[in-house]
């Protein structure tokens, strides 16, 4: 059963499993998919960074969008990225989505490489020109990879001025800061504000209003229940959670990036490798063993759902 | 006539036309590419950064392949680029522009967005892996959109270790010492360095023992005119005219960017609008106009060779 909006709860990005020799591994997409679902997230989100979406052909988007959609088959809401530097191909990709069955879009302001960065009025057209050509909901991701600055009160004035933009995921610098003012200032415009960042920064991002997180998939469960226990009122508990798996995100959102989530997932059977695209290396042998360990002391889902099936 | 190895001269970078909407002006392409030729230029640089390789898609990028190496049909060499964040795709699509009758191609090193960077030891796997995959020569470009900093010996070394890398464009900060020091470093497995941004550093570049350069298509028949002249022997007379034009050059680099090639293309008939695609701007019309009496100033080629034809 579809959740109805305003979304809320954790979306997780799903990753792009590849094979030993980088082809995509198919199998694996839809079992990480159905992972996802068994451990009872509110949605899901694909192609995004965390999906190496800048490691990925025109053609292989394409195709990952389809198999995606069709493997969750409207068992929970999908948000497909659709970023891209041109306006004009941001666009089709988000109209493309939604004819696909995308519940939502999700975009980061148009960046490319070091110099390539584009000014306020220019974001404005930017998104307003993505909201003309697709009638479902987009999300504004304002994260550091842009290293584009959008000031809480633009990020609530695109919220306030463009029907379509309902969702802002905020994962810069002191985010639980900017949450706030952007929740103050965009009211029920942004009626279910997000964090992101692996969930990082959820507890602060939480006592700041958010009331969605986009994490990576490797905890999906535990971030889930950290998230509803919070919104269900009992913060206390969420808080112990959070506290009792941090020095595990922290890791992974320090030392492993999204690579993490693909040595857990390979280590439990739900993907065939943990496989990245060259330039991304493997994680160093103690790097790897270090998240293992953190993680074997935690015993989470993704280590166990393949076997128990 | 094709020139042979090494190729040395002026390889400009032809612009991507666009029409009023932003699709792609397929007869100011095929223009474009004449008025070069015609301008006499030594090579061709296509789907370079000058001609927004960041603002196409896959679909497009292999489209304006397949109709440039045909219009230009083997009149002079044409350098593809072909950089991508993936090693992967990178070298397929190398291996395209090859088989699709390309001379070389150019690359960046890896990058996404403000974040994503690869250090020194990735970035050689990344070119070896590029290299694996064609035969023809691969010019390294050394450029800030990249955010990436290739110092001088290890450019010289992948020059050196790798055998299709043949040719360095060096277009980053105090271009002119760090191309003696690779010529120095790097001798005969470097056989024709390149200059680049626009031609705004072309003399002392020149001087440090740059062979080519790769400006935009403003005023290739100038640009050219200035190497070939120096590369003759004639200094004082290739010095003599890049100062005359500097101010133009100048004019361009810091104030317009890619827009000026297109700007003065369509003022000249050769292509028939000077669109860029959003979130591009047009150039503002005090800009325009200041570039446009910079020019008229000088009576350049591309302003009188589609009336001339």
């Amino acid at each position: 059963m579809t959740p109805e909006q305003p979304y809320s709860g954790v979306f997780p990005i799903a990753p792009t499993p590849f094979h030993r020799d980088e082809t995509i591994d198919e199998d694996g997409q839809r079992r990480a998919l159905d992972f996802l679902i068994d451990a009872g997230v509110d949605g899901i989100c694909i192609l995004a960074n965390y999906s190496e979406q800048f490691s990925l052909t025109d053609a292989e988007r394409d195709r990952l969008q389809a198999i995606c959609l069709e493997q969750v088959d409207g068992r929970v809401p999908v948000i497909v990225t659709t970023s891209h530097y041109s306006a004009r191909i941001a666009a089709e990709r988000s109209r493309a989505a939604q004819d696909a069955g995308a519940a939502m879009v999700m975009l980061m302001p148009p960046y490319h490489g070091a110099t390539l960065r584009v000014e306020l009025d220019g974001l404005r057209r930017f998104f307003t020109t993505v909201a003309e050509a697709s009638d479902i909901p987009i999300m504004i991701q304002d994260a550091p990879m842009s290293g584009t600055s959008m000031p809480a009160d633009f990020l609530a004035q695109l919220a306030i001025e463009i029907p379509n933009v309902q969702y802002l995921k905020v994962e810069s610098h002191q985010a639980a800061s900017k949450l706030e003012r952007v929740i103050d200032l965009a009211g029920e415009d942004c009626p279910s504000p997000f964090d992101g960042e692996e969930g990082i920064t959820l507890i602060p991002d939480l006592e700041a209003g958010a009331t969605g997180t986009m994490p990576s998939a490797m905890i999906p469960d535990v971030i889930g229940e950290i998230v509803h226990g919070w919104l269900d009122g009992d913060e206390e508990r969420a808080r112990t959670i959070w506290e009792a798996w941090l020095p595990m995100i922290h890791y992974e959102n320090r030392q492993c990036g999204l690579r993490a989530t693909k040595v857990l997932m390979a280590e439990g059977g739900i993907i065939a490798s943990e496989t990245t695209r060259a330039p991304f290396s493997p994680l160093p042998a103690t790097i790897r063993e270090g998240l293992l360990n953190l993680t074997r002391r935690r015993d989470p889902l993704v280590l166990r759902w393949a076997g128990e099936r």
